[in-house]
C-alpha cells in the first residue's frame, strides 16, 4: 500500500507519531556492585572447578579437536573436555572489550562494550500475536511485519535474530529467506543463525555481497553476531558448537548464552546457577579465542528461575534481576562485553508483562549491560513475538534513553529569571523560560497518555495495549523500505537462489 | 461476612495467597549519583538565592511571627518572607537524621531515614475505583475496605493518608471517623490530616488515648506523619502553615512536600524545578525545627512534568526518575530522611500505570529513598485509588524487597555438589541440593501468573488486572480485624463522639 492508498486514520496516526531520533546510548549509570568482591571471586572460582573437575560435554569432533590442541584434557568416549584455569585464563585475554559491528548502512554502525548501551529486538518466537489475529504460529507474512516494524521503531539499533519463526517456509533454506529480508527491509546490525556452520558461511556471504567487501575485509570491519546457547547443564551440541567455530574463524561476533533456568537446567539456588552459568561462558567463550584469537564474543547473562510448583520458567523475577546485576559484575571481572535481556513470563501484554519487564530492564541496565537483547516485543517467556509488545517495549525503551540524559545544570536551567517573573503563588505556562523551551523540554511519549479521565473515556478507554495496536499498525502504514543498490539487491537475490538449488538439490 | 460464610470460590483465593511476611526493608542499593557534587551545589545555590531574593508567600500570621523572630526578613503588606542562608542553615541543623514513629502495636514500629526502606499506601484520592463498581467518588464504604485491604498486604508498612476521601461523610467532621478507622481496622502508623491546627490535635489526642500515653510521652515516641505540600511556586498557605506548625509542636513528623510540576507551577527544566523544590522545602522543614528544634521532619519530593501540549500532569517520565534520584542527593546533603513516591498517570490499570509505576520505584530506590509514599493503589495521577492496582502494587513492592535481599554466597548455595551430581544434560528437578531448597528458594509471586499460556486460556485469560480483582476481594473477605483493648476501642469512639458534638455546635 502506498503512502496515498492507506487509510486516512491510520495516515493521520502515522504522521503524528513522535519518536526520539535513531541515536547511539551511552550508559552513564554506574554499575549496582550486588556482589561484594569476595563473593564474586568465590563464584568465579567455582566456575573453574565445575570446568576442572566435571568439564563441558561436546558434541563435536571439531570443538573437541581443538580443544585437545589446546591442551585440554578430552575424553572421546563420553565427549567430556576438562579445561584447567590455566587454560581457559590464557584463551580469555584475546577477548576484545569492544568491538564495532557494521551493517550495510554504515551510518547504523554499533559498538558492544564499555559504556555504549544497544538495544536490540525480540529473537527466537516460535509464535507470534496481535489482538486483532490472536497467537498464531509465525509465517514469513508476521516475519517481514515484525522485521518492517524493528526497522520502523528508532529506539531499537539491531535485529536480534529472527523476530518470529516463519515455520511456512522449508526450514532447510528458512535462514536464506531471512537474511535476504533482513538486508532489504532493514539496514541495521543483524543476527545469523548458528545452527550449523551453513548457516554462518551463507550469511557471511550475503553481507560481503550486501557490503561489497571481501571476506577477509568482513573480518576486520565484522558485520553479525550470533548467540550460541549451552544446552545447560553443562553440554554444548554439535550444531551450536560448529556455528560458534564457523562464527569466530571469520572473526564475527558470537554471544555465549548458556540457559541456567535454576531449579531446572542450574541449580536450585542463585549463586550455583550463576557458578554454572559462568562455567558454561567461560568455555564457550575460550573457544572462539582458541579458533581465533581477538574473535569478538559477548557473555550472554540468562539466568532465571523456574516455579518449583509446576516447572514453569519464570522471568523479570527477583532472581532475574539480581542475576542480571551480578552477572554484570562478572563480564566485568573479565572484560567481556555483556548481553542481558528484556524478558517476562506474562500471557498477555498486560501489568504483569511491564512491570516484569521493567525489572529486567532495570537488572540489567544497573548490571552494566551492553546488549539489551530482546528488548521489543518478547512475551510469554520468549515462545512468543507480541506486535503490541513491540510498542510497549519501544516506549519503556525510549523513557530509559531520556533518563540517561544528564540533568542539564546550568544558568538558564536553573531558571531563576523565571521563577522571579512568576512570582509566588503565580504558573509558569506563559513565562519567557517557559515559551523558549516548551517545545523540548520533556520527554513526549510514543504510547502513554496522559489526558484526563473523561477525554480518554471520551476517546473510547483504550488500554495501553488497544493504543499499541493501533500504533503498531500506524508504524507499518508508513513503512518505507530503505534504500539499496538494484544490482546489489539483485546480487543477493541470485545468491539465494543459487543456495536454495544446491540445498534442494542435495536434499533430493 | 465472617470466614465461615464467605463464598466457598473465594475462601479458597484466600487461603492460596502467598505473601511475604511483614518486615521491615533495608535499602541496600547504593544511590545513584546522577549529579556531580558541583551540580548538586548549583542547585543547592540557586535555591539559597531564590529564599534570599524572592522568598516565600506564608499565608499564617502565626507562622511570619515565628520566622520574624527568627530574624527573617517580614513584609507584611504581601505574607512575603525572605530567609538568608546563615538563618536556614542554623535552623535545619537540628533534623534528626533518622526518627522511629510507633503505631498502637508496638511489634509496628518503622524508622525513617538511613538505610530502612517504609512503603506507605495511597493518600489523598478523592475517587476510587475498581472492575467491578468502575470510577466513583469514595465513600465510607470504600474507604474502609481500602483501609482493610492496606492492612491485608502485609509489604505495606503505614497508611500514608486517606486511600480515598470519604465524601459521603461530613467534611468538618470527617477526620474523626477517618482516624477511628486507621485506629481499629489497621494496627500500623499513619497519616493525619494537617489542614489546619485542630486536625492535628484530634489525631494526637486519638494517639495519645489508643497507646495510653502522655501527650509529654508521645513527644518522646511519635507516632503519626503529615504531609505538607506548599502551593507551588513559593506559597505555603494558612491552614498547611498551621496544621505543620500543631505538628511539629507536638513533636510529630512533617513531610515537606513542594508540588513542583515542572512547566506549570515550576519552571520548564528539571534542574529548576528541583531549585525550586529544594527552596520551599528548605524553607518549610527550617520553619519545624524553629517551631521545636529537633522535631522529625522529611524531605518530600514530588517534583514531576506536565505535558507541554496540554498541561496535563505526568508521573513516572524520565524527568520524574532522574528528579527523584536527584532529590535524593540535595536529601542526603542536609542529612534529611527523604520520601519520594510510586506515581503514574494512567487511566487504567494496564501496562502504562505499571511501567510508569517502576520508572518511579526505581528512582526512588536509586534515590535513597526512605518512605515510598503511595506505595500501592495510586492511579490517574492521584485522582484515583484502585483496588485492583493495590494488587499490582504489592507484588511490584514485594519483587523490590525480594530483589533487595542479598545474594547468598556460601558453599551450599554454589552447589558444586548438586551441580556434579547432576552432571552435563542432566536436570535439577530430583537432586538432593533442590529437595532440601526448592520450597524457599525463589520468590513466590501474588499475582503474576507463569502458567503456560494453555493453562492460562482455560483459566479464562485473565489478564494481572482481572487477576488483582479476584485477589483484592478474596484478601477482603479474609480481613481480621487487628486484635484491641475494648476499654480503648470504647474511649476513642467516645472522644469522637464529643468532638462532632463539639464541631456540630459551633456550625450551628
Amino acid at each position: 500500500m502506498t503512502r496515498e492508498r492507506r487509510p486516512r486514520r491510520e495516515r493521520r496516526v502515522a504522521d503524528a507519531i513522535k519518536q526520539l531520533p535513531w541515536q547511539r546510548l551511552v550508559n552513564r549509570f554506574k554499575p549496582m556492585e550486588i556482589l561484594s568482591a569476595d563473593e564474586l571471586e568465590a563464584i568465579h572460582r567455582a566456575s573453574l572447578r565445575i570446568l576442572e573437575e566435571l568439564g563441558l560435554e561436546v558434541w563435536s569432533e571439531q570443538a573437541l579437536a581443538i580443544f585437545r590442541r589446546a591442551g585440554a584434557s578430552v575424553d572421546a568416549s563420553n565427549s567430556r573436555v576438562r579445561l584447567d584455569r590455566g587454560l581457559i585464563e590464557a584463551a580469555i585475554k584475546t577477548v576484545p572489550r569492544e568491538f564495532t559491528l557494521y551493517p550495510r548502512n554504515r551510518e547504523r554502525r554499533v559498538t558492544f562494550g564499555g559504556q555504549p548501551l544497544v538495544f536490540g529486538s525480540v529473537g527466537g518466537p516460535p509464535h507470534c500475536s496481535d489482538l486483532d489475529g490472536g497467537r498464531r504460529p509465525g509465517t514469513q507474512k508476521d516475519f517481514r511485519n515484525l522485521v518492517r516494524l524493528i526497522q520502523s521503531l528508532n529506539v531499537v539499533h539491531i535485529v536480534s535474530g529472527s523476530p518470529v519463526a516463519p515455520i511456512d517456509l522449508n526450514a532447510e533454506t528458512r535462514h536464506l529467506d531471512m537474511y535476504y529480508d533482513f538486508l532489504t527491509l532493514t539496514d541495521r546490525v543483524w543476527h545469523a543463525t548458528a545452527i550449523g556452520s551453513e548457516r554462518i558461511e551463507d550469511a557471511i556471504n550475503l553481507l560481503s555481497i550486501a557490503r561489497g567487501v571481501s571476506r577477509e575485509e568482513l573480518t576486520v570491519e565484522p558485520s553479525m553476531l550470533c548467540v550460541i546457547n549451552t544446552n545447560s547443564p553443562l553440554r554444548l551440541d554439535g550444531q551450536m558448537a560448529e556455528g560458534l567455530i564457523a562464527a569466530a574463524a571469520a572473526g564475527q561476533a558470537v554471544i555465549l548464552t548458556p540457559f541456567t533456568l535454576a531449579g531446572a537446567m542450574a541449580p536450585t539456588s542463585l549463586a550455583g546457577a550463576l557458578a554454572q552459568q559462568n562455567a558454561e561462558a567461560l568455555a564457550g567463550i575460550a573457544l572462539t579465542q582458541l579458533v581465533r584469537p581477538g574473535a569478538p564474543a559477548m557473555y550472554g547473562g540468562f539466568t532465571s528461575n523456574v516455579d518449583m510448583r509446576s516447572g514453569a520458567p519464570a522471568f523479570g523475577t527477583p532472581e532475574y534481576t539480581k542475576g542480571a546485576m551480578a552477572t554484570g559484575q562478572l563480564t566485568r571481572r573479565y572484560g567481556f562485553p555483556y548481553r542481558s535481556s528484556n524478558v517476562n513470563a506474562s500471557n498477555a501484554v498486560d501489568a504483569q508483562a511491564a512491570y516484569e519487564s521493567q525489572m529486567a530492564i532495570w537488572g540489567s541496565l544497573l548490571g552494566g549491560v551492553n546488549l539489551l537483547h530482546h528488548g521489543v516485543g518478547w512475551l510469554e517467556g520468549g515462545l512468543v513475538a507480541s506486535f503490541e509488545k513491540m510498542i510497549v517495549d519501544a516506549e519503556m525503551l525510549q523513557m530509559i534513553a531520556k533518563t540517561l540524559e544528564p540533568i542539564v545544570v546550568d544558568e538558564d536551567s536553573l531558571a531563576l529569571s523565571a521563577i522571579k517573573e512568576v512570582g509566588p503563588g503565580g504558573h509558569f505556562f506563559g513565562a519567557v523560560h517557559t515559551l523558549a523551551h516548551y517545545e523540548t523540554a520533556f520527554y513526549q511519549p510514543l504510547l502513554s497518555d496522559w489526558r484526563n479521565f473523561e477525554s480518554w473515556r471520551e476517546a473510547g478507554s483504550k488500554t495501553a495495549t488497544e493504543r499499541a495496536n493501533t500504533l503498531f499498525k500506524a508504524l507499518l502504514e508508513s513503512y518505507e523500505k530503505p534504500p539499496i543498490d538494484p544490482a546489489i539487491e539483485e546480487a543477493m537475490g541470485a545468491y539465494v537462489r543459487r543456495r536454495k538449488e544446491e540445498i534442494g538439490q542435495r536434499a533430493a
